[in-house]
């Protein structure tokens, strides 16, 4: 057992840098109320006591138990492709908080932040395939997706794998988190199917979208707006250290984006579908998070606001074309941390003069594919042993009270049909 | 393009002090959250959408291009009455991250913390307007007061003009920011008009005033806690730097001033309204708030007590008196930011000893003058033009609909009219 | 007056500690929030405005009146029992920022901090006696348990009084907060009585308990996730100090319990009550963090895990045990605060080898008697005097309106009987 009560001695510099992290991941920790809020208010009421449930993570029991050990598996342990350090958490034999990570933060406060962000890609799969999947089963994937294919998947770039030795940049992990996250949802959502009756075939042989509408927009906004707070620990953060111009340089980058996302998607909102869509705004913030997370480090200021921009954009048009493909994602996540996530890789390329396009689409390609196939693999197993979707009869009624025997609200009256 | 990639060699010190700025930075980022829960839970259902996207603020961006460089247009370029730096943020030619400031801050945390309290500015008046102004007009009007009139009026004071000169004090902005957006909302008021209803004949030829109660009061009381929650950094930043007696007796000063206006507010509404009104308390807690805003650095412990007992009183009392006065403001905003921002600028003249009366007289009257005369230029050419008021069919049916095409709420049953 | 215009010249060091105590109390602030949230979502929709203004708490200022100095007396006031520094607060004549606490935070700071603390106890007492309690005996209870029940008590362990002699280990007050609140309430809801309807007889002679459930589970979750967020504030500021190693350690003891109590809680509740029941994990979370606040520095990470464990499970027990005992708690508070409050104490004697298991067991009982025989006496001196408890009639309209004349929510439809 370890005795924290005798202290190694440190300096300022060290309590200061160890200080950021230690916040950030407070910051980071507060960003799955506000996805847990998004998908909620995004969704119908219900269905909500079920979204609910699905975000109050346990990842991080699963994520202290094998996943940290294989994102980081320490020196001696690394390979190209695969490490493992051992199972649970213990700092190295020769672990002296002073001198670990060069004094910018302990072995505990990585563990901790580490484990926040891996949390993060289990949440972005809830929303997508929420409304008609089974809880056992979806908390079955969220264990194996967190405990073992994100931190493999990781250690390629973060853990010192190869694509940190072919010069891939993804700075806070536009691909390594959110598109990883993006691609289980696409995977989930594929295997699937629509919620019953989204798409239906009208009078004259079309199909027919129809929008299930969020039943609160004020959880949704509340959910966005945390989900930003949280990036200023998630972008400020991945700089590691609490160097006074790295973090403000980023959190500027970010900052300018995220705005710049709410204009590229109120413009193409207000353009395409005629009216300023308050859920378009919101994913708007968040594109344009998503966007810049990979090179808010390396990009200038202007061009983090022309990424922010596109994101802002894409992230419109994606959520129409998946629509009009028959995807059926309620939240919109696979727009959101999917596209604007391998878009905000690529910009990278693009902007930041020092990195090559061809090794960010490489990185990319590789791992959406790895992350995609073992998805895929992980929902098909899962649907044809246990089964992954709720009965018809429960869909309708909603999983609150199918799966859980509660209600979300009561004293309210709520349409169960809507 | 700036590269961070090779930060210059900081210490402690600089990290330290520049944390804490990030950290308040983030804080106030929350307050637009704050502000978006307080005035949503305060109006009527059917106008939710609508005070959302408003508070989903784009301002950091034309803050960013123009504002900041106005509000600190830096050597050589600033006046007593105006300078500007030129388009766009870039630092210094000079620039050298440890020496900026005196090492307690990067120029781009500058940027964010003025940034972040630039978009306030505009929130306020968001308030006071709702539900029954046209989003365009409302957009084109923040963009305007954030963009010119508020850096332009600030400067006066924080960038080094004229009222700096005088020996003026607002430490972190009763007048330079509240009082800016409450003569803001004040103008939008007048040239608006009431909602619909509010003010009726009765019987005997007097008017009565409907109370349009606000359709949740959780999210009302979500927002003031976010709002003292980000009042931490708002004052507490405010020092500019992380010295600890500084910045921990300004948040004593703060903490108590906002329970006192608790105390203030109860009082007078159960005396005067004969219950004790949520709503009135948790305008007590902002009244305090900004009562203390101005003098959180130069008054005594006992006095900021005093100082937020007042604001308390004075916020009931306005409230209730801008209703006979037949100025309709939905959630309160021109009572808490403009008169306890009055309040509290003066009650630095009164209490701390060093500082003249006259002077923070003499503050509050010319902003005051410049910025109501600038807000109802721009409210009554936007009248005169686009027009700023939506119809009365639409205001009816509520602004989510008729301007934005959707519901707040789905699946709940909601009486749109009220 | 205080005038911190001249502040003494610190180092990095003093800057660095004192930043992250500053940060740990807008942290355990906005645990305030979350208790309203929470309290507020358990509860009937009927009774949200009063539970709300509940909440907005004033025990700042009588804290800073009284309670601070019975609590911290200082040198040459304190006894091993009693002590007392003066009223209100200032801090000692040979004042120095750079080596008051050897320099880790202000005197300035280090009230704050406790003063956050010493309203968290009342908040506790709020949501077990809720939806039947008069508002204005509350509020008296209110405030003298926080300004001398709670710091008399507080005094005897963290104030230097007998129980630090004796060896006793709270480290940030699973019995010194939470069970000192769970005895609160305890008492409370035995001098109420239960709600009525709560427990009726069925056919067959025996109770039946009627579940009374929450208004709105989003609201609870809020609720649940902004207090997991303030105890990184809670128990990460308790090392009173920012070493690297020390808070890093305590948050990954106080996660991990935490996360554990959400499967303790889940598959209890899964086993007990044959579904996955979200009110029972959000409690398990709760349980999980107070179960771990006594020894979060001094336990195992494995050992965290476990406590974690148990205290989800006794969680889900003592809820359904308590409810047989027809003991009416409407959210669980006596379950989660003085349950697990006990069980983390004694936990540190089990598991932290160089703690008395007796000394444990000797502090919860002594400061139980103590604190249960205070609360009784209060609750019952308010209920023979002015009465404590809401009319029939109030109970069943709500306390919303016959406290308060105003409704939690309009527009939406509400059924008053539930």
């Amino acid at each position: 057992m370890l005795s924290p009560a005798t202290p190694i001695e440190v300096g300022a510099y060290e309590i200061a840098n160890n200080l950021w992290l230690i916040i950030a991941t407070a910051l980071v920790f507060i960003m799955h109320l506000g996805f847990a809020c998004l998908e909620t208010g995004l969704t119908r009421a219900k269905n909500t006591v079920n979204i609910l449930f699905k975000n109050v993570g346990i990842g991080i029991l699963t994520y202290a138990m094998i996943g940290f050990s294989l994102m980081y598996p320490g020196e001696g342990h690394a390979g190209a492709w695969f490490g493992f350090g051992g199972l649970g958490i213990a700092p190295p034999e020769d672990y002296n908080p002073a001198t670990y990570a060069d004094g910018a933060y302990t072995y505990w406060t990585e563990f901790l932040f580490q484990g926040m962000f891996a949390a993060t890609a289990a949440t972005i799969v809830s929303g997508a395939v929420a409304e008609r999947i089974k809880l056992g089963p979806f908390l079955a994937f969220s264990a194996v997706y967190v405990a073992i294919v994100y931190p493999i998947v990781g250690m390629w770039h973060w853990g010192g794998g190869w694509l940190a030795a072919e010069g891939f940049h993804d700075f806070a992990g536009s691909t390594i988190v959110h598109s990883v996250g993006g691609w289980g949802a696409l995977a989930g959502v594929l295997v699937l199917g629509p919620r019953i009756g989204k798409y239906v075939k009208g009078g004259d042989g079309r199909t027919v979208v129809r929008p299930y509408m969020g039943h609160s927009m004020p959880l949704a906004a509340i959910g966005v707006f945390l989900l930003w707070f949280g990036w200023f620990g998630f972008n400020g953060g991945s700089v590691l250290s609490a160097d006074p111009e790295s973090i403000s340089y980023v959190l500027v980058t970010t900052t300018l984006a995220a705005a710049a996302g709410i204009f590229g998607a109120m413009f193409t909102s207000w353009v395409v579908q005629k009216e300023p869509d308050l859920s378009m705004i919101l994913n708007g913030i968040l594109a344009g998070l998503v966007g810049i997370t990979a090179g808010a480090d390396v990009v200038g200021v202007m061009d983090a606001v022309l990424i922010g921009l596109i994101a802002g954009v894409l992230v419109v048009l994606s959520v129409v074309a998946l629509d009009r493909a028959r995807v059926d994602d309620p939240v919109g996540a696979i727009s959101v941390h999917l596209v604007c996530g391998i878009w905000g890789t690529l910009a990278v390329g693009v902007f930041a003069a020092e990195k090559s396009f061809a090794t960010q689409l490489l990185g990319v390609g590789v791992i959406g594919a790895a992350c995609f196939t073992m998805a895929l693999l992980i929902f098909a197993t899962l649907r044809y042993t246990v089964g992954i979707r709720v009965s018809r009869t429960d869909e309708l009624r909603g999983l609150d009270i199918s799966e859980h025997g509660m209600e979300a609200y009561t004293g309210f009256q709520i349409f169960t049909v809507q």
